[in-house]
């Protein structure tokens, strides 16, 4: 699944992912008012509104970004009409060429880690017939359980031709409170880095394997170091645009080629019609506002790339 | 609400949680079949069938049990309709009166973590109507993120009277590979321990808070340090019985009114008919055989507790 990842990356000219992460705060009044015509004051009208959003933010964008990554939290929160939202914009992600990363940060030990495995990037058994409940092409990772929680990730993985990006450094202020600790002069997420090379090594797909890593845009030294240390690990990196994050920032989490990373960014795409530099889209054009963002993000990054 | 959790702990004598975590291979043929034939090959009959299997058994033990942890990955590896029977799971578990223990082990960034925790544990409003999508009493959570990912939660069950229980050092044999390592001399899981403490500081209801600790029935002496350590934190504590934890080396988690614990067995309880000391019982009578089982663990943790 990174080869393909990596293909789409190429193809378009674009490390990038748009963080499907809709909040209620970020939905236009009309589609929200449109849904609770049609469902009531009810987590299915949400549901229905998050759904139509996702839609408009991909018709507008799909032709510019090789992949998106749904944060299922924000999904979660509205219970099981959220989840279905959840799995049908991962369906009409799929629909639209694009690679979906779910951002599910599950991890567990042994058989449960198994069964979120098989639940996002798997398929289950029922009688004849077997199902891919979530079907995303990559997931998130914690690692915090070891290696008993992450291998059977990558065991599916290997089975289904899917990916998983292990949290290495979060890009989070309080990230370092244990990532950073020390142990015999080594911060815990360089031991977790190593461990994330070895756990990838027989899913090599040319230079890098379908286990990558999760670095913050917030931390650029330790990308910087981290990509020279992990030269098999394709590197997820959340934290850009709203959390701080610039594209100067970013150019050592690439490699020599301007591959090796894939830069993600949420609110700053799909809320781009709250900000003042797309105020003149209005709420009516909020998916050319996202449009416009992703077209500025690109130029932002290429144009650190360019500059190395 | 580690108040009502300690009142019916001791209400019925009972320190120990009954894990719902159901695996296809635990559901009486009959059950299966059953379900089929109503809905076909389809993750629907596997999601009824677990909830008629859950329902059975939460019949057959209630009166006897505090808690129940339902280990919400068990659900999620049949989508949707398997996250449908999670949440009727949680609502019959509170009309038979039983604390419900999420077993969800989420944990991400300041917004995602508050959306989980609301997901979870809290509420949500749509309009003038407010929905608590999944409304578990306790959710058990992740800290590699730190303080950003767990301050969310508290503050969603500060405000909905709910816990939570962080993990510390948990059941698997490779936790160790990062919970163990050492920082200034001091195990990580320590330093989270710490943590745990202050997290829970203005929690507190009576000596213990509604922040909690997972620490692994396989790690007793490890336990027995961390009771010492985190004098206002309760313990839970999976990994007895199918794990290899048994009730003499669990002494030591709980406080010198034997409280302080709560101890977990999942397989060993749901599936019991299947061990050969419940084969009496058969397939048909297998809610029968995790009444015995609960009988069984209570009368080796009950002895534990009186022999110190």
């Amino acid at each position: 699944m990174i080869k393909k990842l990596i293909q789409e990356i190429q193809k378009k000219n674009a490390p990038i992912v748009v963080g499907l992460d809709p909040q209620l705060g970020f939905l236009p009044e009309k589609l929200l008012k449109a849904s609770m015509e049609e469902s009531g004051e009810s987590l299915e009208a949400v549901a229905g509104a998050i759904l139509a959003f996702n839609k408009a933010i991909i018709d507008a964008t799909y032709d510019l970004i090789p992949a998106v990554k749904p944060q299922i939290a924000m999904y979660e929160q509205f219970g099981i009409p959220g989840l279905v939202a959840y799995k049908e914009t991962v369906d009409y992600c799929h629909k639209k060429g694009l690679v979906v990363i779910g951002d599910i940060k599950r991890g567990d030990i042994g058989s449960t880690s198994s069964a979120y495995a098989l639940a996002h990037l798997g398929k289950v058994k029922v009688g004849k017939k077997s199902f891919a409940p979530f079907d995303e092409d990559f997931a998130t990772v914690n690692p915090y359980l070891g290696s008993d929680g992450v291998k059977p990730f990558v065991d599916v993985c290997k089975e289904n031709d899917k990916g998983i990006f292990v949290l290495v450094k979060t890009s989070n202020p309080s990230s370092g409170e244990f990532q950073d600790q020390k142990i015999d002069g080594v911060p815990l997420y360089e031991k977790v880095a190593a461990m994330v090379e070895e756990w990838g090594e027989d899913t090599r797909e040319g230079q890098y394997s379908n286990v990558g890593a999760v670095v913050g845009a917030t931390y650029p030294k330790m990308g910087e170091e981290l990509r020279k240390k992990m030269p098999h690990t394709f590197i997820l990196v959340p934290g850009y645009g709203a959390q701080g994050g610039k594209g100067e920032d970013l150019a050592g989490f690439f490699d020599k080629d301007g591959l090796g990373a894939i830069v993600n960014s949420s609110r700053g795409i799909i809320a781009a019609y709250k900000k003042e530099e797309y105020k003149k889209f209005g709420e009516e054009q909020f998916a050319q506002a996202s449009r416009a963002a992703v077209e500025d993000m690109l130029t932002d990054i290429r144009t650190a790339l360019e500059r190395r």
